[in-house]
């Protein structure tokens, strides 16, 4: 079967574990520091992503399957974690996020098929998208800010590589965008 | 406790486990993607980090351990998986690295205290480096390589997302390294 469903939900399945596997009972000598300066910590990406559970993916899924294009996405409130989680701790987040993502690929799976997927919803700034679109992006999405907490991760240990640094394109680029690993 | 080597085999104990939670049965719709042009799919960075295993980090512990700075490091044959590997199912690599991680973690907690982390050893082209600094670097590699592998995974959906490629970083660096998400 090469269902995209199945293959999309097949990623999204996967960050929970994830999360849990590289953050929970991780020492605060990895977990303090944010991506690039004035970036996001760990337990900011992971804030992030509850808010897309909370209000972005399957509210978007619903506005397509029922008002199609007749009614936009809400906006994505990027930084809706900062005071919503504030005390909270990072494992206690990864497992909210866990529960979140668990509840949200059970209704998708109740709720679309392939068949659905060239349906198409409003994004406010972004125009007309179809449900494939959104469902990709959902995936991708994960890609990236997962991708951002490895970033900070890293970071932590800037200092820590001695000359090695200059090997190590991770933490080169969080100084420079563009610099090239040795 | 705040041992160094305790925290940085926290981290480097978590990434077999990572890795597959990442990347055993994914759909092929995902991993066979570099991460850049003419850069490694997950499978080459998989064996990438085989290779380090094999032949670099411990290798190097040791002839600090035995040679201080009387000897220098081999160098790291950075495309040595690309005809080592070459026919390996991505599964059976990640379970390969997950061997080899147990027991070069396993056979550095015999051999070394943190009351060694400020012996020296040489490095043929960046001189003198401590144990300390090998030991972040060895942790460090694998978050730079394991972003690797979500540039790749993400890649493979480059297309898919459509209109909403502009807000994914993670997308926009495989085209422009210095490219920011809007």
């Amino acid at each position: 079967m090469t269902s995209f469903i199945a293959e999309t939900t097949s990623l999204l399945a996967r960050t929970p574990g994830l999360l849990r596997t590289l953050l929970v009972r991780l020492p605060e000598a990895w977990t303090e520091t944010s991506d690039v300066a004035g970036g996001w910590r760990p337990r900011d990406v992971v804030g992030h992503l509850i808010t897309g559970e909370l209000t972005a993916w399957m509210a978007r899924t619903h506005l397509i399957l029922e008002h199609g294009t007749a009614r936009p996405f809400e906006r994505f409130e990027r930084f809706a974690m900062l005071e919503r989680d504030a005390g909270v701790p990072l494992d206690d987040l990864v497992e909210r996020f866990a529960a979140l993502r668990a509840d949200n690929l059970a209704e998708l799976a109740r709720l679309v098929t392939d068949a659905d997927l060239d349906r198409r919803g409003l994004h406010p700034v972004l125009g007309e998208v179809t449900l494939r679109e959104l469902l990709s992006t959902w995936a991708v999405h994960d890609l990236d800010h997962v991708s951002q907490v490895y970033a900070g991760l890293a970071g932590s240990h800037d200092a820590a590589v001695g000359p090695w640094k200059g090997y190590l394109g991770i933490l080169l680029r969080r100084d420079d965008p563009s610099a090239v690993a040795g």
